[in-house]
């Protein structure tokens, strides 16, 4: 009756790791590599958020590749935010290059600080690289009583255009979040295609089959041999590539970047753009209807029978929220081979790893 | 390999009639039923917009139902919009309970003058009726050299909760506009289910059975009878029904609005909000490249050989720009039943119809 993507899981492949180690070890890294530790910590707190909500995809697994990019020279790790483009109620900020993360959060607080001046605020970023999981950003606003939104360019085209299968666009990640006064907030996060590279990547990890409507070989035929895959097809059809398509436009032509078809490099190489927006719902003049209004409306939702092969009726962010508070508690489940290539990195400046080797 | 919902077509069953007639004989019922001539002409030049673009679910068929509410009292054809909160980024404007399409138009010019401004305009609108086509609001933006987003509520809940064969969402809809220089406009225009109940009841007046992956019957079971269908299901699973609560959250608490699971009123009578979102793409301070990068992307995926089964590659926007050309020179293909809706509606003012009876 439903259909949406999952990750593979297999515990014993997993060791859960704590936090704060595990931050700490990503910000030493990052020094080493020339950023500034408070920039640093900024990085390595939105990585390990997305591995909090349960999404490694974009979490610290992606900290040996931001470092091979810091050394092709792709990344800056000092590279500078400056100020393009400034009124009450939009900025465009340069990102120097450096990793997309800390870029990411200053325009999204700016964002949010133009949204309690005037409603809104809309913050577009250039020259900036890969900036992990939208959602952490969209809760960033969501944390302040504001809706957030927020999308990136991911690459080059890498999802069939609708009526092709030939690649038109990229996987395009967006992420929409509400407050609520729950501890529950609302968070939708997700790219345009069926699936995503990093679930591909997960399988392929996980050694199983994908569902076959994931993704075309190269030679355009259906596969579920993660190896194989090189085209997504978009969710929905032609929704998901008119999707993909707005977020290209909004990260990219709109701050001066190019579109998907037009960049060619690997994502941890090559230019992205980032697109903020917030909206102040105590500046709409309803902020008490507001909450009661949407709380009691999911609550309701949340109650609904579960359908057959169902536990239960959740809303988008739940299980992200439930897995957080357990990863907060636990530590976050890493793979193997994840934590493997970071004791390789570590290995390099001798830094010791907050796990045990297995 | 890709899927999408289309409308069934039947040339024998239509008509096509001429685009000013047609929307002088709104301009006058709605006149007889007490709106301002200025106004009526706005609500009859966005319906017909939606038949130009070749999407009668939201076109002159719907004037029958609007009239029928103006009898109720649940459209005031006299409602004035008023604002309720002003700042140079955003706006609240109250429609006054008239017909959707005039307060829409309004906050959507107001939106595009703000963006002018301070580069985004952000306009919200409560107590407002059913306002017809998102993607005609969004490309008013277009027009004007912006990006543009809409989204409306739709009344009550009548889409899957993800997870649930119980309703949790509406199918509401929204749109993105995108402006190119190569007169064909990037227009995005979706609802959030597999697909909408205007398609259905398209299934319905041309006595066909749906695809099975649409809706559920009253007892939660999938259904290809369009008359039996009473729950939509979610596009892409959970991502359909959580774009659904967007809107939802956006056209709905923001202004003090009802969740869809709280309004009980059919779509014609229920209070319906909006909202609209501008970005001046001159203002971001790319102009120029926007223009020549997007342009050149979209016509190469226009350009990318077809999958077998598409005649060619299509961008979203691209079939309604084509079809309002060739309705402009030709008329707008009505159905039959429609058209005697509305003769039997101009019949009880004299009013004679542009179309000869069949």
């Amino acid at each position: 009756m439903f259909t949406t993507p999952a990750y593979p899981a297999d515990t014993p492949q997993e060791t859960r790791v704590a936090v704060e180690p595990l931050k700490e070890l990503l910000v030493k890294m990052y020094v080493k590599m020339g950023m500034f530790k408070a920039e640093a910590e900024i990085a390595a707190s939105r990585q390990v958020e997305s591995d909090l909500r349960g999404i490694p995809s974009h979490g610290v697994r992606a900290t040996p590749r931001y470092l091979k990019a810091m050394e092709t020279g792709d990344i800056d790790p000092r590279g500078q935010t400056t100020t393009v483009v400034d009124t009450p109620a939009i900025a465009v900020l340069d990102g120097g290059r450096n990793i997309g993360h800390v870029v990411a959060t200053k325009a999204m607080k700016l964002a949010i600080s133009k949204a309690k001046e005037v409603g809104t605020g809309t913050v577009a970023v250039k020259n900036s690289l890969h900036y992990g999981a939208s959602g952490v950003y969209a809760l960033m606003a969501a944390a302040q009583g504001m809706i957030g939104y927020t999308t990136t360019s991911t690459g080059g085209a890498t999802v069939a255009a609708y009526g092709s299968a030939r690649p038109g666009t990229a996987n395009n990640a967006f992420a929409w979040a509400a407050p609520t006064r729950t501890g529950k907030p609302f968070c939708l996060d997700m790219a345009c295609a069926q699936s995503s590279w990093g679930k591909v990547d997960s399988w392929k990890l996980y050694g199983q089959p994908m569902p076959g409507d994931w993704a075309l070989d190269a030679e355009g035929r259906p596969t579920t041999d993660p190896h194989a895959a090189k085209i997504l097809l978009p969710a929905a059809g032609a929704r998901g590539s008119a999707l993909a398509l707005v977020s290209a436009i909004l990260a990219g032509p709109l701050v001066g970047g190019k579109m998907p078809l037009h960049k060619t490099r690997h994502p941890d190489h090559e230019d992205s753009e980032h697109f903020f927006y917030v909206i102040d719902v105590a500046r709409f003049g309803f902020e008490e209807r507001f909450y009661a209004e949407l709380d009691s409306a999911l609550e309701e939702i949340r109650n609904l029978p579960p359908a057959e092969g169902f536990q239960r009726t959740t809303i988008a962010g739940d299980l992200e929220t439930e897995r957080t508070a357990r990863n907060l508690a636990e530590g976050v489940p890493l793979h193997a081979s994840d934590l493997a290539a970071l004791a390789t990195c570590a290995a390099k400046w001798k830094l010791p790893v907050p796990w045990a080797a297995s």
